[in-house]
């Protein structure tokens, strides 16, 4: 319980809502024909309106980022340890903006919602979204709030990609962006994993071709899965280790189909959690959006045209033991940034905790996010 | 078609087995009312018996290791590249004997067979057998064959810790261990990637908790989807990006969901293959061994005190890009070693191919390993 709301947090938020009634085509081609953005704000917006920061989040994110929705709460938004008064992203100077995507399951248009046209459940005729597509949604939400440009972009992971894409798609509109965690293309291994999750959701007998909520069913076991395979490449051997080693849950080895290490019992309470509160298409739908983005490739796969055009300074910071996106990936983008002529800081954080670390409040990572965020603040004298 | 078997083959082979009629009391308690052991033989037992090795096999192999079962065979056995005439296990030189695990599906006493008690399958009722089972079984197969010790013990993977088992349990037994790609027991890391394995198989509704084969079907999707994880963990980031990189089943990006990257189809295509090749039950048996295999634990978790009685020479050899038995886990075994007073020769081979790479002719692998074996057959004038 929050009863006692602290007070370094942006305390207690209301999720606030936007329709667009026009239609968008989106990259595949494919139109949609007007949708809802479902999203937060932290801060305020200056006179200004130079101060806005944007939050992208990551394949199982949403919109609240920070504060309580109620008193009641057991627990903030999924980066309140970042966004606050005094904190990294201070609120006290910027006034952050946090979305749930586009083909989302937390209140924007996605998968569960209604087709107009048809006037039944999207399911998995929800068109395929990208990158891209989310970026443009995101600058209409700016547009309607009154922010001609981003005084940051800010993103972890797959967050990290959309705040890539926005420099190359938005020069003008985007002072600052940070990539955390980030990569400017999927591995083999990594659309590998990602196949493997998306397999275990269609295999699941519930999942009906992705037609299970017109049938009030869901592949709970499928999705749960998927989940359990994502959380292995988000954690380090280390951090696993550390946290688990080699520990029963109970009693000693009795060599029976009952003897579970304690990992195990880990694994399966993160997948199961997961599977109530996540949609599967929506998971499918966002795990092919992580397959898909290449800005490169348009640009006969060369990065640094990709980043030719953008005009923000770069952040890019990456994690020493993320075995998912290893600092390898990071290095490749920040190559890519200075053969373009672009200002980038670039630094590796000692960690043991994997990809999951850029969630984690590492006081060397906290504090370069700090400094940086403080530069931007004072560059506009917020 | 090999109707031209190559002249450093083994040539055509013919499995055969034996029947242990008394029963056995396996590591778990539990006892299994006699059994049958498959296995394959390669090159003469010499007059003086010194001459043997045995080959154990590692999580999804058998005993058909070398050789052709007929002419009509498209491919020889399973480390057909290693033993043969003139090859690193020379079967000029060596007797070799390569059987199937008990519990196995080729042949050996397991799930798939009868449990003369009950007339009935044994399904996912077989008992728990552990590594430690597998060497007390093959060294009652020894026994019938004449062999009172083994010239050399080796394996890769989980085939290695059954090579360490040896020297711990039947230390007089074992003249060379050969530890390829080991470790001397699981990470948590390892373990999760197992019970994924697991959970994806007892989730089709086709295991029916284990008793699919008398109820007529087979779980060949969660069984293909367990080979799927496995196969990403066998192989290196970087071998899979130069094998596949981020190519396309066919054409470009049409964003639809039927975008096929060439390595979901290479793992669907191993998938596939391997579910009706495979037993369910076995490859939960298997990973299970893998999971429990731990011969620290009795010895208060220390490694050096569990090798102490070892009398044999060890060879450890692991790969640089193995990320599943990474070259530090090697060093743990060998670190022990040294510790425990024992003859041990140790090398970290380069190779991209992950841990898929001890079944690979790599020049320097194969080099070594001839180069150990050849030493062998010296010190026995073979």
């Amino acid at each position: 319980m929050a009863s006692e709301i602290p007070d370094n947090s942006v305390g207690l938020v209301k999720p606030l809502s936007h329709r667009f009634d026009s239609s968008i085509t989106l990259q595949s081609g494919a139109k949609l024909p007007g949708f809802e953005l479902v999203y937060e704000t932290y801060g305020r917006l200056n006179e200004e309106r130079n101060n806005a920061v944007l939050i992208c989040h990551a394949l199982s994110g949403h919109h609240h980022a920070a504060g309580y929705h109620t008193r009641e709460d057991t627990k903030p938004g999924w980066w309140d340890n970042c966004i606050g008064p005094g904190k990294p992203i201070d609120t006290d100077h910027f006034y952050v903006l946090s979305l749930n995507n586009l083909g989302g399951c937390h209140g924007t248009t996605g998968p569960t919602s209604i087709n107009p046209d048809t006037g039944e459940i999207y399911g998995p005729t929800f068109p395929t979204v990208t990158v891209k597509d989310w970026v443009q949604t995101q600058h209409m939400l700016a547009q309607t709030l009154g922010i001609d440009k981003f005084a940051a972009v800010i993103g972890g992971s797959l967050g990290g990609m959309q705040a890539m894409q926005w420099t190359i798609d938005y020069p003008d509109r985007v002072a600052h962006a940070l990539l955390i965690a980030c990569t400017p293309k999927l591995s083999a291994q990594n659309i590998a994993f990602n196949e493997i999750a998306r397999f275990a959701i269609s295999s699941d007998p519930e999942f009906n071709g992705g037609h299970y909520q017109t049938r009030g069913v869901n592949p709970e076991r499928g999705l749960g899965l998927a989940r359990m395979v994502g959380h292995v490449t988000y954690l380090s051997d280390d951090a696993m280790g550390d946290r688990f080693g080699r520990e029963l849950k109970s009693g000693d080895i009795a060599l029976g189909q009952d003897v579970e290490f304690q990992v195990e019992s880990y694994l399966h309470y993160q997948g199961e959690t997961f599977s109530k509160l996540f949609d599967a298409n929506t998971y499918i739908l966002m795990t092919r959006a992580l397959d898909y983005f290449d800005p490169a490739r348009e640009f006969n796969d060369d990065l640094v045209r990709a980043l030719a055009n953008a005009k923000a300074k770069f952040l890019v910071a990456s994690f020493t033991s993320d075995w998912r996106f290893a600092p390898e990936r990071s290095d490749t983008i920040v190559d890519a940034l200075i053969a373009a002529g672009k200002d980038v800081i670039s630094t590796t954080i000692e960690s043991t905790f994997g990809h999951d670390s850029f969630l984690l409040p590492i006081p060397r990572y906290f504090g370069v996010l700090h400094a940086y965020m403080g530069r931007i603040a004072r560059e506009r004298d917020l």
